[in-house]
């Protein structure tokens, strides 16, 4: 164990972080970075130090006031405790945010790894993003609550660190929800309180060796601004093996909240509450092919009012339609493949999985609207950061002969990045080559419409991924799998968003949704025809995306 | 203009390496490094000095064998000269060779931009490997010639630059020739003298202003490890525009030397020599759709040494069949498409060209094999080099309905880079699924051979690479293209050859070889069914390879 002693009179504590492979930080790398104040152990992480970081991390040290902190570090080469600096101002404040790797249009965090979209609600004209972050690793680890706002769901600005680990465990998945009607007698000066429902994961650190995952509550009496765990926590005792992923809404006709969370292997259990302080066990209900991080929310099928339903989500995107009957949740339909369709590998879990993951709607959004980000699984292999968020998604019931379906379309809202763009009409797919350069990018929103007979083929490639459709075998061809949707009037429609580290695309009028966890060669910037067919005629436009941080 | 002083006491300068996006260096980022002894100057290069550099490169300093050195930085942030250190050891010397995105089986510089293969010939029981080489830049600029040499064809270790930028320009692309009847008269203690021949690229750096390219000769007397500028150069004076790349072969039926130079647009010239030194112009002629690189080698039909012609090949690949009548070529064929298939964008070069580019042969190689090395363009936007040469592969001529045809196929000495082998016969698509992880990885051989119906489609996904096969059309579709490809007995057979940062794929008995310059996601290392037919038969082997560098 090596120490040094700190004065936090400067805004950051800067932490160099190697590079790692994946995600998975090796544990070998692993060392223990501890902050003593007064003698008193206050923040523990796993760094993996390093005299030539991939990038520099900081922890924000404002909350100490000045005080004087130790730190101390064990295992590995310990002498590296030296680099860590005290400062006002960021290591990479020259390139934050214009690095080559980030991602234009969709959310990343400043530092470090992110995972699983959290807590997502609007309140006074912000929206309010969290997400699963190690600010000190770039793989799974240190499990903190980062935390972003924005005025237009497009542009995002990072904010301090909302929920830090601590004794209890890592800070796992959860949820957000504003309590409009002040039912927990927590607001202040009128102001609605604000809760984050998270997952104190137990075990999942050193510093809470020997305890539970349990649930618990973080609540903010400004407007969503600054959080803090509630006394009584846990709100929700340990359960079963690692419940984990609270989501809580607010049923409007039974006039109490609802919580579902994961209990274990595809179980999830309903919890109920009049105040979000005291929560009674439900019953529990499977979604089948799913596990861990639900979502609920309520939707209207064909925009009909009086058609309300609610629609249960597991974390890959299976979901099931029903409706509550008092406390008590009532399943319409048995589980329905979700529009993300998911395909798992025998061998690797990384490699055929879809990108898109554990997605969560926004609480309290204006006019009823549904919309819903989800982590996109991508390893960036340079720069501060790795893995990213999903734009967001506008959901939808509608009715089909097989019953109501959710549909999934990129927010209205994914327009106000547009640059610039390009279209054309009934051409064929030679005039892909004609498209100006200026009007291609490296984040771009695109729509093809094909117009075919069942014995043509179509093949082209985006930014490099192949993407085949052939109507003969109604099958779309991805590097992926194969993934069946049917010519409909001699018409194929495909929407297609690319960015630098994800692909992600629509079709089906919205039924259909798949995210690629790509990195596209930053160099190609292409649309390409692969097989020229002179039977084929193509509706197209491209919109070149700007950077959400400029 | 600043400048130091520094006392070349140790082995390296060492120079830190700014980031560059795809393969041009800015103009606006580019300083100038003047490198001054006794007040002359001796070295010059452009230079993108950074704080934070991508990579720290190395400038040899043996040769100047402790004595002082003035260093002169102009433009930009000229402070930036203090960075250099003068060093026994390099900067990364504990990752070197070892690093995330350093291909296994495929040369690479340690530092720095490569692209065309050259100079490369066999001696010695030795292979020699050139190539040009930006040591301090991560784009085309300062080009050198780097040196590599191998016992086996696979293992290659770098030696010091070989040629350096002079007064008379960049270092740019030529062959060599190794004089085993010491032609020139240049050879000592009964050492055959080997030559490289290089173009001096006058006007391409501040330091040549003024200069046209040239055909210039450099000669080693130790079989091939160290090499002197020939006092009497040029030996070939400026003909045309810019011409370059010499390649030059022993004529053994006409007992004389024969050089072939790329001058402009698609014309090439041959020149003829008794002794290297002395060259006289021959004919000029055209190889429809080359530039640049021509390669010139010899080979039998079918193995039938009495049917042995003569190959001219351009830098994409098109090529011609011909025989020498004494002093003048004797075309036989018409240009003919060549295997490696290239196809141009209209708006963008790299991102629709395949990555073979400039292939050239070994001079010297024993029991006349003729084996080629090309220039995969592939960018890589970390570590401390970028893009990278192809495995060596063998070249043979076979007689077709069409004529002689050249064939392409891994040269035999790959197999010396298996780990470990997996196999079945006789299988279904969805066996991918089963195949053992630990027989994956970045680096694979792999063989498919397919027996299917014309009415089947195979489409699978090597490394997140989706490839489709339709014998319906037949055609190959891959995201770069669609190529002609027969069923042959209702069979398909594909080689892969996969790697960090580009994938190789050879069919039709050789005839077909593209390269595709691209760089998979480092933890995906699957080969996956994307489409399951339950009418197709798969024999399959893959060769996971080990590290060249190991």
């Amino acid at each position: 164990m090596r120490q040094i002693t700190i004065t936090a009179d400067k805004k950051y504590l800067l932490i160099p972080v190697g590079n790692v492979k994946g995600w998975t930080i090796p544990a070998e790398s692993i060392q223990y970075l501890s902050i003593y104040q007064n003698g008193s152990l206050v923040e523990e992480y796993e760094v993996c130090l390093d005299a030539s970081p991939r990038c520099w991390s900081c922890l924000y040290l404002e909350r100490y006031a000045g005080e004087t902190l130790e730190l101390r570090l064990e295992g590995g080469d310990e002498s590296l405790i030296e680099l860590l600096e005290v400062s006002d101002t960021l290591k990479d404040a020259d390139t934050l945010y214009r690095e080559p790797m980030r991602p234009l249009a969709h959310i990343t965090p400043m530092h470090g790894f992110m995972n699983d979209p959290n807590g997502l609600f609007y309140l006074n004209g912000k929206y309010h993003c969290f997400a699963q972050l190690n600010p000190y690793g770039l793989g799974v680890g240190n499990t903190h609550w980062m935390h972003m706002v924005s005025s237009d769901l497009m542009h995002w600005q990072e904010l301090p660190y909302a929920l830090l680990p601590d004794e209890t465990g890592r800070m796992y998945s959860g949820c957000g929800a504003v309590d409009l009607q002040n039912t927990s007698g927590l607001g202040k000066d009128g102001i609605p309180p604000v809760f984050l429902f998270y997952t104190p994961a137990g075990s999942k650190s050193r510093w809470s060796r020997g305890k539970y995952f349990e649930i618990a509550a973080a609540v903010s009496t400004d407007g969503g601004m600054h959080f803090e765990k509630y006394a009584q926590n846990p709100i929700v005792q340990h359960i079963a093996y690692m419940n984990r992923d609270p989501k809580v809404v607010w049923d409007d006709q039974n006039q109490n909240w609802v919580m579902v969370i994961f209990l274990d292997n595809d179980r999830y259990m309903f919890l109920y509450s009049d105040n979000l302080l005291h929560w009674e066990q439900g019953e529990t209900i499977r979604i089948r092919g799913s596990a861990e991080c639900p979502d609920l929310f309520n939707l209207p099928i064909d925009n009909d009012m009086t058609q309300r339903k609610w629609v249960l989500w597991g974390s890959t995107d299976n979901y099931m339609i029903g409706h509550f009957e008092g406390r008590h949740f009532v399943p319409e339909t048995d589980v329905i493949e979700g529009p993300t369709h998911r395909i798992d590998s025998a061998y690797s879990l990384e490699a055929r999985s879809t990108g898109g993951y554990a997605a969560q709607t926004f609480a309290n959004l204006p006019n009823g609207r549904v919309i819903q980000i989800s982590w996109i699984r991508t390893v960036v292999s340079q720069g501060p950061f790795s893995s990213c968020l999903s734009i967001p998604n506008e959901l939808r019931l509608v009715s089909t002969e097989q019953g109501p379906r959710l549909t999934v379309k990129p927010a209205a809202e994914v327009k106000d990045l547009r640059e610039c763009s390009y279209s054309f009409v009934g051409r064929g797919l030679e005039e892909f080559e004609r498209i100006p350069r200026e009007y291609l990018g490296e984040a771009m929103d695109m729509t093809f419409k094909f117009s075919m007979k069942p014995d043509k083929l179509i093949a082209f490639s985006v930014r490099g991924v192949l993407i085949v459709y052939d109507p003969k075998i109604e099958r779309l061809l991805l590097p992926v799998g194969a993934y069946k949707l049917a010519l409909k009037d001699d018409t194929f429609e495909l929407r297609v968003v690319t960015d630098r580290c994800s692909v992600e695309l629509y079709a089906d009028d919205g039924k259909f949704n798949l995210t690629l966890a790509t990195v596209p060669d930053p160099t190609d910037i292409s649309i390409l025809p692969v097989l020229l067919d002179p039977g084929i005629g193509i509706d197209f436009e491209v919109h070149k995306l700007k950077s959400m941080w400029e």
